[in-house]
C-alpha cells in the first residue's frame, strides 16, 4: 500500500475496547452508498421507506474517506455504478458489485482483501441492520477484524440502527467492534482530525 | 424424500404473510442446540449468560423435529457431537459442523441442500441473533426460503431475541419468514396438531 502521510498504525477508541490498527492491514469498506437507496424516487423509497434516514451518514463516511485515501489505504465500495457523488469512487479504488446482501458472497470481495493483505476492515454504509450486518458476519467468520463506524451507518429504523450496532458489540464483540467516524479520524490522522471531524460525531 | 404420511405441501402461517412449502424441498435446520450453549457449566455460562433464557426454545424444537422425522423431511443439525439429549440427531440425519456462527461458509450445507432439492428452510436453534440470523443472512443470499421459528430460537438477551425476528420480516420479509412451532405442526399434520402443540405455543 502506499502510504504516502500519517502514521502506518493507530488505536482506534471504541466499544467494547479500543482496537490498535495496522493501516497498511486495514480496508475501509463502504457500504450501498447508492443513489437508489438514499435519494427520493429511488427503489429504497419505492419500497415505502423514508430514506431522509439515511442522509446522516453521508459526512462522516466522507470525512474517512478522505482521510484513508490520504495515507494511502485502501478503499472498497460496494454498490457498483450507482454510489452517490459525495462518496464516488476513484478510478484506483475497488468497486463490489453484489447480488446479494452480504459483500462476500459470490463476489471478488475475499480475493481482493487477500492480494492486499488485509487483515482488519473500517466499515460503513447503509443499512445498518441489512447488508452491514450481513456484511460483517460474513467478514467475522472469514477471520477479518471489523470496526463498524456508528455515525457512518444508517437505517430506515433508528431502532435496527441502534440494535443492529449493539449485536455486534455485545458479548465482549462478538462480530467485531463499533467505533465513529471521529475515533478513526483521530487515529488516522492526530494532528489534523480536530478540524476534520466538524459535523462527523455521533 | 421418503414421505411416509402427512400432506406433500402445506401453508404456514407467517409474517410478513403465510407461505406456502413443499414439504419435499423443505428442510428442518436446528442451530446449536448443543449442551456448551445450554446447560449450567458449559462455554455459554462461562461467557457470563444465563443459559436458563435459551431451554424455552427446546421443546417446540422436539415437537417440529418429531413432525419432520414422520414425514421423513431432511433434517439437518448445525453443531456436531455435543447436541443436547432432547434433539440427538438419528443416524440418517445430517449433522454439520462448523467453523463460525454462520452455517453455510465453509461447510458442506450449500452441496447438501442442492443434493437433496432442498428450497426452503425452517430454522430455529440458538442463539436468535447470532448464528441463527447470521445462517438466515447467509442462506437468503443463496435464493433459499427461510422460516424461522420464534419460539424454537432463543437467544441470552431477550431484547435480542425480539429484535433479531423483527430483523428478519421486516420490509416485507427482507430476509424471510418469521412464524411458530404450532403453526408449522398444524401446515405439517393438520389433524394430529392440536395435541402435538401442547406447550410449544409462543
Amino acid at each position: 500500500m502506499a502510504n504516502t502521510k500519517g502514521p502506518l498504525t493507530g488505536t482506534v477508541a471504541a466499544e467494547p475496547e479500543p482496537i490498535a490498527l495496522d493501516f497498511a492491514a486495514t480496508a475501509l469498506l463502504i457500504i450501498d452508498m447508492q443513489r437508489d437507496f438514499m435519494e427520493p424516487g429511488g427503489f429504497g423509497e419505492t419500497l415505502g421507506n423514508d430514506v431522509s434516514q439515511l442522509a446522516r451518514a453521508v459526512k462522516p463516511i466522507a470525512a474517512v474517506l478522505e482521510a484513508a485515501r490520504d495515507i494511502g489505504m485502501l478503499v472498497v465500495h460496494k454498490a457498483g455504478h450507482d454510489i452517490i457523488p459525495e462518496l464516488y469512487p476513484l478510478d484506483n479504488e475497488v468497486v463490489i458489485d453484489k447480488p446479494g446482501k452480504g459483500a462476500f458472497y459470490a463476489t471478488e470481495l475475499g480475493d481482493v482483501l487477500q492480494q492486499y493483505g488485509i487483515e482488519n476492515l473500517l466499515v460503513c454504509g447503509v443499512t445498518t441492520e441489512v447488508c452491514v450486518n450481513t456484511t460483517v458476519r460474513e467478514a467475522n467468520d472469514r477471520g477479518y477484524r471489523c470496526v463498524v463506524l456508528a455515525d457512518g451507518c444508517a437505517s430506515y429504523f433508528p431502532e435496527f440502527h441502534e440494535m443492529g450496532l449493539k449485536m455486534i458489540k455485545a458479548q465482549g464483540g462478538i462480530f467485531g467492534w463499533v467505533s465513529d467516524s471521529a475515533a478513526v479520524l483521530r487515529a488516522i490522522s492526530p494532528e489534523t482530525s480536530k478540524s476534520a471531524v466538524a459535523g462527523a460525531s455521533r
